[in-house]
């Protein structure tokens, strides 16, 4: 199996289309990271909104440029609101993400996210746990923390891409992305990413910005993972923890260029 | 048509009231931008609770010295318990905000809001997509950014402003206040302000915490729209992006002086 | 009756337990404190998942280390969750933590909450007026500020305790705690963190991390306290306000050592 290395340029050229277009994320995803998804995006040039009633999210699905579907803290009020935004997102040839926050564990969340891949998203961001989980692999998950690496996923990635025409991310130490063809990898990040809540949601929201963007969407997937841990680098060393992470994390998304990428 | 500006010596005596007062507000807002808004209003030394069950909530709004309604997340659950606070607020003399995000492009909050105006909000605060539909004239919004320049909307606020004897403001890169007769304006702020989620809704909460002050109520909220615009320019001084620009912003606030605003 | 005074060797030994097994505790709580609850939990090196539909909610709280029960934002909704995850953390032997926000003042949360005692909660953190009304003392409490002082609160607070089996932390300028028999205190923190959104509902979180370690309760949920007053002692002499004090807050816990709490 061949595993590219994403290319420096092709992240830059994905930010500045990011930058040009200001894709409008539809935002339904948990409620621990709402705010910061929102200044996430934002800081990319991108924009956000959270709309969660049934009729209106299916209203405004069809007006954002890309829907994120995350299932963090699902409800079946939630359920039902996210099942009628899918359903006006694929109608309206919206492209939408799933984002599988904890699904294998828990009961409600895993029987949605099965359900929803019928629907085709057009990416999926998951940690190894969630990734082999949703493929029907058994995992020792406990919540959002992954307990496998994320290329030992990588083939329940690429069944996953295959039968449902998805780019799927596998997000880790490395990050693995295929189209079910192509295998990206991205490295790079910072240990205290994982010491902040939401960095690993608020990458599915960059995703799911990146495929409202004209191109590759492999690429632009990859693109996303890579924007997120340049940042994540250059804040790191620009803090002294967890706290002076988050504001540093967010400067360095909103001047990042390609230079840095690159 | 006569616009005053607002005097800065103005916006001092209320902000020197709000520290006074510390007035509690009762913030029905939005899921994304409740600890931002909850954060702001405590800087300026007021208070701020979330209560958001429909008996609790209609209990609360009668201890509350102001009660905040912003549509952004609106449910019908919401909804129910947002009308039984109203309510109650209006039976115990307690003033009340609507923040009407993103009426005009989504059906459930424009039918809420058109509702709610029948039961005579202090004041009113939104864009100019957002006040030109809550007047009932068209706009092309798309969610919360607002397409339409606020002065565009200043007929509307006014009309408005008769109809239901609220303090209307427009805000923009300019915002216009109307009581209907007079009209003020209120120059400044940032553009860094619109890549932080939450500075147009905290806003709104710091308007509700005006309302609850002795004295004339167009320059109160003229007021919050000063002090958040000037803690906005200092904070963007001392910060490197949106990231940096939050906890400045609130520290701005929170060392706000007269001086600063005059 | 004889207050001892919690060691900073015991609050240090708290703290090298709980970087050491990492617990993993189901937060349900208010809507306002999620993401700043979550990143206090992941700075000290436990973790934290919010998790809140009923089915998911009773068997995730099996899977914890512990669970919070906060009822800020209370709905029925909400409460009804909250029960099959206590049901189920009891039945599971997980530990819980009630912490009951503005109880007294409000309807559904208090007669919740006295509900909730009979299922022994490990440990209760309030301030001196929600401790008071949980106790069935009146009290003038306007919400999450309490209008009593704490150590009023102490013979409540031990009533409680000896009732229900818990320990019971009256918090304030100084922290008292007991478990019905003994009481420490715990003196520090700094009256910014009063600015601040969610401090006390983060310490409730840290209690209930620290009710899964291993070891004496009591000194343990006071070793929560000292750890909130040491790091929001450093975390004021580092900012200039109540912005930059949230993530000078969190880089001191997470960087927080032995010394500094002896």
């Amino acid at each position: 199996m061949l595993i590219e290395t994403l290319c420096g340029r092709e992240a830059a050229q994905t930010l500045a289309l990011m930058r040009a277009h200001s894709p409008l994320v539809h935002c339904m995803t948990n409620d621990v990271v709402q705010g910061f998804t929102a200044n996430v995006l934002l800081a990319l040039g991108a924009s956000a909104a959270m709309v969660i009633d049934d009729d209106e999210a299916a209203q405004f699905s069809t007006m954002a440029g890309a829907l994120l579907i995350n299932v963090g803290t699902l409800t079946h009020a939630r359920e039902r609101a996210m099942r009628a935004a899918i359903g006006s997102a694929v109608s309206a040839g919206t492209p939408w993400v799933l984002d599988p926050v904890a699904v294998g564990a828990l009961t409600l969340r895993t029987a949605f996210a099965h359900d929803a891949l019928a629907l085709r998203p057009a990416a999926v961001r998951g940690n190894a746990s969630e990734i082999l989980a949703l493929a029907g692999a058994s995992s020792g998950g406990r919540g959002v923390d992954s307990t496998d690496s994320a290329l030992a996923a990588l083939p329940a990635a690429q069944a996953l891409a295959r039968r449902y025409g998805a780019v799927v991310a596998v997000t880790g130490e490395v990050d693995y992305l295929t189209d079910g063809e192509r295998v990206l990898s991205v490295e790079g990040g910072h240990p205290v990413m994982t010491r902040v809540v939401g960095t690993g949601c608020a990458l599915s929201a960059v995703a799911a910005a990146c495929c409202a963007l004209p191109g590759d969407r492999l690429t632009h997937v990859g693109a996303a993972c890579a924007i997120m841990a340049r940042a994540g680098e250059q804040a790191a060393r620009q803090s002294r923890g967890p706290g002076s992470f988050v504001p540093a994390f967010l400067d360095a998304l909103w001047s990042l260029n390609g230079e840095a990428l690159a």
